[in-house]
């Protein structure tokens, strides 16, 4: 299962390996990012779970196989490398930092010790996991970080690059500092909170504002959240207010939400609904959430979606897999020349970035690291591991 | 199946909708994408196909009906809502463009009509599906565009959002002009051509440069492409021109592309290897592209990844999904602004954007769009829908 989820080269590598006679080398990887984006000094790990759940299902079915013998790369590969696919599983070691945890530029966030062909053919789900989901965590963090006391919800699934990043988008947010998401799929599947309640389709299906916003307050009671600004958002906030408790509050979705809030925050406190709350969306960022923030404004918690779901500003992180040198041969590229590292590795130190690792594990102390995954002698066993939530101060077991 | 792959507020609406009798209501949504991007000027229209599949699925399951029964949100809905939570299946018709097509700002994508609850429960799948698709088709276009007669292979999978964006990216991105993906999945399951050799792990894993070469040269035979910069690329071109045919050519993932690859054009043809290709990758997109291209560099293929599979610079292209209003009933949102249409809307023209649809039927004409999807009666019958690729000029039919 998965076991085409890969770039072409790494099945065509791993082919090459069995040709070379290196089943049997075993080889260590590392999964980190080289330089940050610029507009980001720290990440926040995120994806483990789903790459853990890879390598322990990883394998080739028949079809697939069959599809890698009708393509041209294979025309010359040895029968013996499709034995070997039919019955591969991954037996090596994972070690990686718990999700969750902040990491900086070329510092490891797992490291994979397997068989070659074991460790190689996951490089591309390992990186497409762990980049995305840490790129999401990481966003999610800078919100919450700016917002404060504030809420952060995750709105972004419409905008995420397919609606399967959508629901990771929505744990990965979580791990960040977000309070729930608006996808419902990622509450059932990693128990996290989920939140939403009406858009402006709602409030344009009915003959008058007036009567979309009854129908709300008897469905959602204490949760209805009025969205205000279909038509106008003053008189949206005076209806709202003139229907009284329950509520949760309004959400402002558009215009300036310096004024906006204001004036609403009044409307409500003199209707006597002081404990109404309100919401703001609409193409916020970590930016735009500092200013509000600085500004003081009666707003209680921000809806992000396209920003937060895409990591818009920074949508490709960038980390890599690299094949760590052995102690007996460490050749290292800086790009563009080759220095061989006089002493072994676990001594060498160079720059970073543009070093095929070799320091790394002298370099960043080797208990931030946590062993996750192990073979046992039968296949790999999986440890728990925890879906921490900063902002919530919750702990969800996923295994 | 698929029945919480939306945000909350879809379901809390329908449960709204079915609370207000409004069941047997009738409603039309259009997909369309209001401003573009400042860095687009058009679109490539792509996700159809997983649009289609999710509909023709479109279903609850027991464990998913528990899960909403269990939410605060739900605490109040009616008992029915449930019931027919549990029988919905998408009866509507579906309306859109063929994947492929140009579309610009305003311009509906598709158009569904179908009972409220199962207009809007898609709201979100669908978006999720054609934002991404379309923005990396959008992406491949541009790119196939600046590298004109040469080819363009999607290689982003790693910095994907997620590995099954990655299967969806290397489609999108065939669909927009791609010559082909090095995503394995993408070749099984839509039949799109696959690349791909060997990466600087294969080099590192040898003793010396010219053994993984020559392991890679038996492999590969015809199909060889040697990255020649893990240590010196000069040295690597030599290594590479040494071994002689057969070989598809060498790649460049470092330095000065305006230099090496003329370098290394000379030292290919100085070893009588003229047919000899020479493709490019590394951080690529289609203003690095459009340089090399004027310079005339004797690059004869560009592998482009995060930047594609990401759509890095416009990585939301903001599709939105709105209620068009019915010929009785037609205010409209001019942000900040009521505006209602003086006569039916087929007729009305208002200034795009700002404003819900109402006018856009009749400001594009109908022909541009073709009834993909229809209610036969018993369900939605699906037709046949073709993945054509305007750089190699085929056509699969996916269904």
């Amino acid at each position: 299962m998965g076991g085409l989820e890969t770039d072409l080269y790494q099945l065509t590598m791993a082919a090459g390996y069995f040709q070379a006679g290196k089943v049997n080398e075993i080889a260590t990887f590392e999964l980190f990012v080289r330089r940050l984006p610029a507009s980001r000094n720290y990440l926040i790990a995120a994806g483990l779970q789903q790459a853990v759940e890879y390598l322990l299902n990883l394998s080739f079915t028949e079809d697939e196989i069959r599809f890698l013998r009708g393509l041209p790369q294979f025309a010359q590969a040895p029968p013996g490398f499709f034995e070997l696919l039919s019955r591969l599983r991954f037996t090596g070691d994972l070690d990686a930092v718990p999700e969750g945890t902040p990491v900086f530029e070329g510092e490891p966030l797992l490291r994979v010790r397997a068989p070659i062909i074991e460790a190689q053919i996951p490089e591309t789900y390992l990186l497409a996991t762990i980049n995305f989901q840490t790129a999401v965590a990481t966003k999610a963090s800078r919100l919450a970080e700016a917002a404060g006391s504030r809420a952060v919800v995750e709105f972004g699934t419409r905008r995420a690059h397919s609606p399967a990043a959508g629901i990771l988008a929505g744990r990965a947010a979580y791990i960040g500092g977000s309070t729930g998401t608006s996808n419902v799929e990622a509450g059932l599947r990693f128990g996290i909170p989920v939140f939403g309640t009406a858009a402006h389709s709602w409030v344009q299906s009915f003959a008058s504002e007036l009567e979309a916003f009854r129908q709300l307050q008897r469905l959602l009671g204490p949760n209805t959240v009025y969205l205000i600004d279909t038509y106008d958002t003053i008189e949206g906030a005076r209806l709202a207010a003139s229907l009284g408790s329950p509520l949760w509050g309004v959400r402002l979705d558009s215009g300036n939400l310096f004024e906006l809030s204001r004036a609403v925050r009044g409307i409500l406190d003199a209707a006597g609904l002081a404990g109404a709350r309100i919401m703001a969306t609409g193409d916020l960022n970590e930016y735009k959430i500092l200013e509000l923030a600085a500004a003081k404004v009666p707003i209680d918690a921000f809806g992000v979606g396209a920003e937060l779901a895409t990591s818009a500003d920074a949508p490709a992180i960038g980390g890599v897999y690299k094949l760590i040198s052995d102690p007996t041969r460490f050749e290292m590229l800086v790009t563009g020349t080759t220095s061989v590292c006089p002493s072994p590795p676990a001594l060498c130190v160079t720059p970073l970035p543009g070093v095929f690792s070799s320091d790394r594990f002298a370099a960043f102390p080797s208990d931030r690291m946590q062993l996750i995954a192990y073979y046992d002698g039968n296949g790999t066993a999986e440890l728990d591991i925890h879906l921490v939530n900063p902002a919530a101060n919750t702990c969800c077991v996923l295994t």
